[in-house]
């Protein structure tokens, strides 16, 4: 039992260090930076209150526990921002190498069952093919949009984003899991890129 | 569905700002202040990683969202640290009186579903009568102690805590929901009230 606890407590403390992981968006207010702690929390949120947004087969429940894990490997990698390296960065072979070994050895610190279950998650949310998991990074899509609109553009600036770039990069994966937002998204961000 | 999404996001939006409000207790490397957004998605982490200490009548699902929703009313009525003006303003008649109105606010920003849904929860946190709400509390109790075991003393060396204090702040609360954590918390932070 000790042990146990022992391996527990470990693995939160060291969890930890993702408040202090910053990515490019910043708060609603412009504040400061968001931190990758903060932004999970927020998208947990996000899911108990757009829960109405999935389709029948998603289990929010579960769309909530991954968003609270989806992010944790940034505490080895850093966040790679969606917009970043010409939208090329986020979702390469080398960062996702890099974000596997960070799991290995994050995951690595629970008791080998519960490292297997959240892990398990974790790579649920990565792979993004079931309902839940589209789900999740939808809202994951979601919610740096709605803090640039509050922000007066935030990253779309700071990467010289197009609307072409923001409907690949961005758009089409809302579409997938939660449409009607999708719309919504339009919508709100037509001001942004009329020229 | 355009006005309620409205009401959705005005929600959303306004819950940032609890990424804004700082607590007494330092991050586990003592960096800085914590806040109580990212508070809120450790708090979840928490109750993920320590579901093995709930009674078999705890359902962490709801224990999950309850966390996530827990300290939201201090938007508008800040933090109050347990240990703070001797142990007696965090559970005091102004500050349940000042967070119910924070809560009338900031849930009725939401459609009107939603917000009592959301509401509800958070209020059955408060009571801390139900099995649910009584583990909830009990990692809310936990989580602190952690950092300021990790950080060095943290805020019971700032409000001068004994250890009888802690014992009736912290322990008691503990031993509610979660008896072998509090066992494990007895024992790792005797070597801070030994004298």
């Amino acid at each position: 039992m000790t042990d146990r606890l022992a391996a527990q407590f470990a693995f939160l403390n060291e969890a930890d260090k993702l408040k202090q992981v910053l990515r490019a968006t910043t708060l609603v207010d412009a504040s400061r930076r968001e931190n990758s702690g903060e932004h999970s929390w927020h998208l947990a949120l996000y899911a108990m209150v757009l829960a109405d947004q999935a389709g029948p087969d998603v289990r929010i429940d579960r769309v909530i526990r991954m968003l609270i894990l989806h992010d944790l490997v940034e505490i080895d990698v850093g966040d790679v921002p969606i917009h970043s390296a010409n939208g090329l960065a986020h979702a390469s072979a080398d960062t996702a190498k890099a974000e596997s070994r960070a799991a290995d050895r994050i995951f690595g610190l629970l008791p080998p069952d519960l490292g297997a279950e959240l892990r398990a998650l974790w790579e649920e949310f990565e792979a993004a093919a079931t309902p839940d998991a589209v789900f999740a990074k939808a809202l994951d899509r979601v919610q740096p949009v709605m803090h640039n609109i509050e922000s007066g553009g935030g990253t779309w600036i700071t990467y010289n984003v197009t609307a072409d770039q923001l409907e690949s990069r961005v758009g089409v994966k809302i579409a997938r899991g939660a449409p009607a937002l999708r719309e919504w998204v339009r919508m709100q961000t037509r001001a942004f890129f009329s020229t």
